[in-house]
C-alpha cells in the first residue's frame, strides 16, 4: 500500500527538482500529478515551495477528506464566492515569485493569463513534464498495485468467458466481467470497457453496444481493473464457436509480434525502437496497414501515460517504467485482432506481468 | 434515437450562429461537442465554415468507426506522422481567415500559441461557450434518452438494494448496481459509481472502498447509468438496519429543500436564486454550514454541463434544461445525507423525471 513514506519520497524528489531549476514556487495543476504526491484524487491545486511545507487546494465540499487523507501538508478549501485565481494569487503573494513555474499543459488559457496578470508574470516557466517524469518510474510498491489490479482483471475476463453465450451483448458481456471485477476488489474502472464484436471489432476502440454475439465473431475484449489508484490494461481477443484457417494466421502474426518486442525491451532501446521491432513483423506478413496505433504506453495512476511506446518516443526506456504491448490487425468489414499484454522494464530485459493465456479459444 | 436528421439540425443551429457572428472557420475541440454535432464521440477536432460541409479530424485508429457514423461531411484521419497543429494549419489554409473562432478552453496554451503564430492569426475569437450554450437545450428526444437512461439506473438501485447485506463492501454494493446497469442496457457509466458508508458518508464524493457496511449506516449511493451517449444521475441515501430520530430529521430538512427548490423553478427564475431557495430551508434548520456545494447541474452528454444551479449562474433556465437538484448535510465524524432528483425545465415549472422513492428503508 502507498503510505505517508512514499508521499514524503515522491515530494522529496520533485522538492531536488525544483531546487536544482532555481524555481520559487511550483503549481501542480493535473489532477493525477496532485494524488501521486499527496494521496487525494481530486485536488485542483498543489503549491510547492523549496522550503516549506506543500499547500493542497481542494473544492469546499472535497476538503474533510482530503484533509484526514493529507497530513504532509496544508488542505485549502476553495470556497464558493472566491475564483480559483482569486486562491492561487492569495497563496502565492505569500511567496517570493522571481521564477514561477506551472503545469502549463493542463490549464485553460484564460486562467494563465488572468494569473500572468494579476502576479504580474508575463511568463511562467513551464512544469507541465517534471512529476508526470516521476511518475513513469514505478517502485516496488507500486508495480505491486498494478499487478493486483491486472490479476483482477485477468480473473474477472476468465469468469465471464464461462458466462458466455449465443447471442449474448456486448454489453452483457462488458456487465459480467465487471461484476467480477468488483468481486474481486476493483475499486473502479481504468478506462470504458471495450467489448466490441464481429465486424465492430475491427474498431480498436468501439464502443460497447448491444450488439449480440453469433457464432464466428471475433470479439475485442479490452478492459482494466483499478486497484488502490492504479490501473490495468489488458485485451484479449476471442473467437466465439468457430474459427478459420485466416484468423488463426492473424493471432500467429500479432503473438510473433509481441514476443518480438518484448524479447528486445530493455534500458538500451527507445520507445519507437520497440514500437519499429513490432511493426516490422506485422508488415513482414503483409499487414502493416492494418496496424494504425502505436505499440503501447505507460500506465500507472493514469491508463495512458509516460512513456509512449511509439514512433515519436525518441528516449530510451528507464528501470521501472510499466508499459503495454499491444499489437492490432483491423480490417474493415472482416474484423480486429487485438492482443495486449504488461510489463515493466528491467536493465537488461523486460518481466510480463501478465498470467492469463493469450489465446482463450 | 439521435440520427442524422438531429445531426442535421444541430449543425444548423450552431452554422447560424457562426453567421450571425461574422465568422469565417469555427474549430470546435471539445470531444463531447464534437460528439453532439457529429454521432462521433471521439473526435480530435470539427471544422465548421458558413458554407461547405463539416470537417471532423480523427486518430488514423478512429477513422473507420468515424466515417461510418459521420455522413454529413468529411472525415479525416490523423496520421501519426503529423502533428495535430500541422493538421488543422493544412485544412484552415484553404479557407478565408479573417475572423477564426476556437473554443479555447479546450486547448493548451502550447496549440493555441503555435496555431497562432503558423496561421497568422494573434488572437482568435472564443467560440467555448457556443455548442454548449446549445447543448444544454435538450429537445424531446433528448429528454427521452435521459429518462430511460435515468430509469436504469433507478431499477439498478432497487435491484441491488434487495442484495444488500451486513459486511458487504462498498465495492460489492457498487459491483451490484453496475451489474443490474448492464443487464438493463446501460452502454456505460456517466461517472465513477460513489458509495460511501458510515462516517464515510460525510464525504460528498466519497470513492468507493473496501469498507464494510454495519448496521446503522447511512450509505450514500450516487450512480448514474449511460443510454446512448446520454448521462443519468441520481443519489439516495439509505441507513441500514436501523435509524434514528436524529437522522429522520435531517431526511426532513432536504426533502423539504428538494421541494422548496423543485416548486419554484421555470423559466423565471435563475441558477442562483433556484440554489439558494433549497439553501434558506437548510440554514433555516441550521444546517447551512454542511451544505457544502451547489444545489445542482445540468446534465447530457456530460454529467456535469450547462446550467449550473449555483450562486454564480445569474441566467435564467430555459425551457429543455435538464438539472439535478441534490441537496445534502455532511456532518464530520457522523454522516452524511444527500438526494438527487432530475427536473426538465417547462416554461411555468419544471417536470420531475425520477420515479424511484426519495426514501428507500
Amino acid at each position: 500500500m502507498i503510505s505517508d513514506k512514499h508521499f514524503k519520497k515522491r515530494l522529496s524528489i520533485v522538492g531536488k527538482k525544483i531546487i536544482e531549476r532555481g524555481i520559487d514556487v511550483a503549481i501542480v495543476f493535473n489532477n493525477l500529478n496532485i494524488y501521486y504526491l499527496t494521496g487525494f484524487p481530486r485536488g485542483r491545486a498543489l503549491i510547492l515551495r523549496p522550503d516549506s511545507d506543500p499547500v493542497l487546494v481542494v473544492p469546499e465540499l472535497e476538503f474533510d477528506e482530503a484533509d484526514e487523507t493529507f497530513k504532509l501538508g496544508k488542505t485549502i478549501a476553495m470556497k464558493a464566492d472566491l475564483s480559483f485565481s482569486d486562491i492561487i494569487c492569495s497563496i502565492l503573494n505569500e511567496f517570493p515569485k522571481k521564477n514561477v513555474a506551472l503545469e502549463r499543459q493542463y490549464i485553460t488559457i484564460e486562467l494563465y493569463s488572468t494569473l500572468s496578470k494579476r502576479l504580474e508574470i508575463p511568463e511562467f516557466t513551464d512544469f507541465s513534464q517534471c512529476v508526470l517524469q516521476v511518475r513513469s518510474i514505478k517502485d516496488p510498491e507500486e508495480i505491486e498495485l498494478i499487478r493486483r489490479a491486472l490479476r483482477i482483471t485477468e480473473n474477472s475476463i476468465k469468469y465471464a468467458l464461462e458466462k458466455i453465450h449465443e447471442d449474448m451483448s456486448e454489453i452483457e458481456l462488458a456487465g459480467e466481467i465487471e461484476y467480477a471485477m468488483r468481486k474481486y476488489g476493483a475499486e473502479g474502472y481504468a478506462f470504458n470497457t471495450i467489448v466490441a464484436s464481429g465486424p465492430r471489432s475491427a474498431y480498436p476502440h468501439g464502443s460497447t453496444t448491444d450488439r449480440r454475439i453469433k457464432s464466428g465473431d471475433l470479439i475485442v475484449i479490452d478492459v482494466g481493473a483499478k486497484y488502490y489508484g492504479y490501473c490495468s490494461d489488458i485485451t484479449r481477443t476471442i473467437v466465439f464457436d468457430s474459427v478459420n484457417e485466416s484468423t488463426k494466421k492473424i493471432f500467429d502474426v500479432i503473438i510473433e509480434a509481441m514476443d518480438a518486442a518484448i524479447s528486445k525491451i530493455s534500458t538500451k532501446v527507445t520507445g519507437a525502437e520497440v514500437d519499429e521491432i513490432a511493426r516490422k513483423v506485422i508488415e513482414k506478413y503483409g499487414y502493416g496497414k492494418y496496424f494504425t496505433h502505436s505499440l503501447g504506453h505507460g500506465v500507472g495512476l493514469a491508463v495512458h501515460e509516460e512513456p509512449g511506446l511509439n514512433s515519436r518516443n525518441n528516449s530510451l526506456l528507464s528501470v521501472g517504467n510499466v508499459v503495454t504491448i499491444e499489437p492490432g490487425i483491423y480490417i474493415r468489414g472482416f474484423g480486429g485482432v487485438r492482443l495486449e499484454d504488461m510489463v515493466v522494464v528491467r536493465e537488461d530485459k523486460c518481466e510480463i506481468l501478465n498470467s492469463l493465456d493469450r489465446i482463450l479459444f
